[in-house]
């Protein structure tokens, strides 16, 4: 297994910017191990199938966000600071990692019931995760006056969104967006100091 | 085509639902015919083919968003009413509606090129039409210190994200829903005011 994490991880990235280009019922076998640089043969070799390969696409995106996010900002006390840490963190591996494994995160319905239940429970886990966060601030009388749930979806429809419209070689840099996008989120749910 | 107005809006509304259930690949022309009511020979009195449809669902939600919100923040001079304008009618139309035609809007990638450049063109005048609203509050000094196109985004983000979680039958109404959102939306971009 651990041999295979670099290619694998090269497999779920080329696999997840075809499936995005190509719409995930159009995209055949092949088409995934010309875009992964391997013969039809050497790809079965990784993986089982399309819909298996969706789910191992799926595991990954979570992956990274469950140790590049949850994990560090778990560790913070502060629920403002952990809440800028979520932004913050989320919104960098948006902008700087391959904005089709996000995508593809919505491609449930292309899942068996099983596979899609384990990832629908992944994603719910985040979401609590967030929601949780925003009701801390809401006890301490920072949350502004709205619900925590319509909150949550705001800041996760704002991250996610990034994958929709932001180009690396484009005019705005990464940094710049990234500096924004964290004003942006914690001002959106944030109460006004003075 | 007045006489068609009706149908063909029940006709559009059925087939986005269809197409964001089963994928719009994976959807075929009896799919959109059972769903809309009709015999596969009725349903080619109304439309052409698939992409031809694909691409008047998309022109049928445009049209939704200039009538419903451009059209009546236009007339608004001040630029932060004009804001609140925007987000209040956007977030409504996606709250009230088909959240499966503002998402079947994502599936660009399935019309011609001709078809594509049309539809890109009104979603960039709509984009256009909020960032200069904030470049108009940004003169003012009441945009936050951010770039208004990350701005623009992050609202687009929030507003369309709706579709992907918003369940009228859920535990948030629609009127507390819009409430959160347009004190979400105007505070995630807007300067403190103490």
């Amino acid at each position: 297994m651990e041999g295979k994490g670099k290619r694998a991880s090269h497999i779920y990235r080329a696999a997840a910017e075809i499936m995005c280009e190509k719409g995930y019922e159009a995209t055949s076998m092949n088409d995934i191990a010309e875009a992964a640089g391997l013969t039809k043969a050497g790809i079965y070799h990784y993986i089982r199938g399309k819909e298996d390969l969706l789910f191992e696409i799926m595991n990954y995106a979570m992956d990274a966000v469950d140790h590049g996010v949850v994990a560090p900002a778990r560790e913070i006390e502060d629920a403002e600071q952990r809440l800028r840490v979520i932004v913050e963190r989320h919104t960098r591996s948006v902008l700087e990692g391959v904005g089709a494994l996000t995508i593809v995160l919505e491609e449930t319905g292309a899942l068996t019931p099983a596979h899609r239940r384990a990832i629908t429970a992944r994603k719910r886990a985040y979401f609590e995760f967030i929601r949780s966060t925003l009701r801390c601030l809401a006890a301490e009388g920072k949350l502004l006056p709205v619900d925590p749930t319509v909150a949550t979806f705001s800041l996760l429809g704002m991250i996610l969104w990034i994958s929709r419209w932001y180009r690396r070689d484009g005019p705005i840099g990464a940094e710049q967006a990234l500096r924004d996008y964290v004003e942006i989120g914690m001002s959106a749910v944030l109460r006004k100091t003075s």
